[in-house]
């Protein structure tokens, strides 16, 4: 493969030959990249704004994390933020700082995913800053979005009796992080190596492709439903829910047995020697909604595609409470995935 | 002092610690710290959005800077991107990756530099993300402003014949930056050294406490006067000049007398054997407004209290030029700060 170095475009040739491709697809987009800011315009939508940063060696490993993969991930945990609070994602900035190992074709690589996740998801590239960096890469973006008033929804509402409902399924991006980090254990320093993952597709695919549930979004508002909370699941459903109860100064009821795993999943964490109850409620990085409605909307929601009503909200003296397949009530605990791989 | 591990808190109890003084002034801030995206309001204004990154050992040695400096100097940098857009800065957004040297109080420092920066400027801090990170700190800062429709400024307005102005004078950032890097060089790895910065202290508040310019934009608002084109000078007034004449399609001239130069600057870089002109045209950080206006309004901006006329734009065949103070008419090139401190 060809291998470019950055120095020989400069730090604005590299700007330019990334984002020369980029086309302004949203009317709130007025300009773009090539200036000291980008102009948007908002008519009498709420704008909303929210930002992530990638580290290597914490949030990603390139080892085994192609560019392209990580470009789009990127972009999605971003977009994830925006639909977790009932809004479309509009723009995004991006800003790199790049050590000299990467080669212009890295990036070139890294901005194709990017480019691919804001075409699925109907974002423009807007801005951004490049710089270059002594240790590795660090990816930070930004990304706003539009929200109509009344319409976007906080972590804050969720009331006593409404129900907590869960996009997708849990667990299975912890497990295969899990599994790209055994084979690399394995493969050692091998370069091209090609370990076999038939069978685990979807676990790799969660883990290195995850996407953000702009369908839930839509579906929410074909139906009419608006939620009293909402919040993405990025640090496990445990720490979410954390969140959301203590925001809204409730407590809540989770069901084990109505926890949403797929087989892959449940297969692997027996392989691996794991609770998979534990991988659901702490694995983090799944990017599904956790949402709660008022009870009445049971029926409605429980017909929802890829939608699951996995409890209750509480009285905030209930505390956060996990009833067991036996019907035991135990105390939910955000533990976090280094205590899930300590406890493995 | 105190000092308190990170680890005491934890990722969330760090970021509500850091947050809860936060107060929201602006009315467009709806909703900031706290959920999954901060939610804005402008009416028929125009949003601006830029952002930078700045990596620990490229942009900023905490040898000698402190981190209520650092977290000052960070939000003004953003600020400036919004003024060259004439526009007003509203909101902020903060990521930090930040590694295990770094105690609660260093964070607390760099947080009340933010806040300082955002009161003075009347900007909100809404929203961010923390993050650990295996080598030093990384800070990313997205700002958003609002303009009027019509009088955003871009870089691709400059119009044959219109004067080149820049605010206040260039160079001395670069100057405080030599000067803060021999003083580390002669006092080594010695701690709490007192080096005998009197007669330079301009020299390194520039470096370390730089200012955004919203004196000149409510200056050139109060006059009635939108630039044809403008940019802030962060990396040299040549690079700016480059990228306004790239922008716009045009040449320029600028007159080596006119360039504004403080004295601290001039005696500075005779010290260190440096061509004071190159200083000026290419140190960087100044955080100056650079702005063209039609040639008509010469009396005005003449007057104009901290504008100062440096030259004019010409045809873009003439290129970018700089006429010595003998009458020669040279090349303006932008070399950046490498090359200078190559020559010097």
């Amino acid at each position: 493969m060809q291998r470019t170095e950055i120095a020989s475009l400069g730090e604005f040739g590299l700007i330019d030959h990334l984002t020369k491709t980029i086309e302004l697809k949203n009317s709130s987009s007025q300009k773009g990249v090539g200036d000291d800011a980008a102009v948007l315009s908002y008519g009498d939508k709420k704008t909303l704004v929210t930002t992530d940063l990638l580290l290597e060696g914490i949030h990603f490993d390139l080892t085994y994390v192609p560019m392209k993969h990580l470009g789009y991930k990127s972009a999605i945990v971003n977009f994830s933020d925006i639909y977790a609070m009932n809004g479309q994602p509009k723009q995004i900035t991006v800003s790199l700082g790049i050590s000299k190992r990467f080669s212009v074709e890295d990036l070139e690589a890294f901005y194709d995913g990017l480019q691919l996740a804001c075409d699925h998801h109907g974002v423009d590239i807007v801005g951004g800053d490049t710089s270059s960096s002594l240790t590795g890469l660090t990816i930070s973006i930004t990304c706003l979005g539009e929200g109509d008033e009344g319409k976007i929804v906080y972590r804050n509402g969720a009331k006593e009796t409404d129900l907590i409902c869960v996009s997708g399924d849990l667990g299975a991006a912890f497990m295969g992080l899990q599994l790209l980090e055994r084979e690399k254990a394995v493969y050692g320093g091998e370069k091209d190596f090609q370990p076999d993952f038939s069978g685990k597709e979807y676990l790799l695919e969660r883990q290195l492709k995850p996407e953000a549930r702009k369908d839930i979004i839509d579906l929410l508002a074909k139906d009419g439903i608006v939620p009293t909370s909402m919040i993405d699941i990025s640090d496990g459903l445990s720490s979410e829910l954390k969140h959301v109860c203590k925001q809204s100064g409730v407590g809540c009821c989770v069901f084990e047995e109505r926890l949403p795993i797929d087989y892959q999943t449940a297969m692997m964490a027996e392989q691996f020697n794991m609770n998979v109850t534990t991988v659901a409620l702490n694995g983090g990085e799944d990017y599904e909604l956790l949402f709660t409605v008022p009870l009445h909307l049971h029926d409605k929601v429980s017909q929802m595609k890829g939608v699951h009503v996995v409890g209750h909200i509480a009285r905030e003296s209930l505390g956060l409470m996990l009833e067991t397949r036996d019907g035991t009530e135990i105390e939910l605990k955000a533990q976090g995935w280094d205590s899930i791989e300590k406890e493995a």
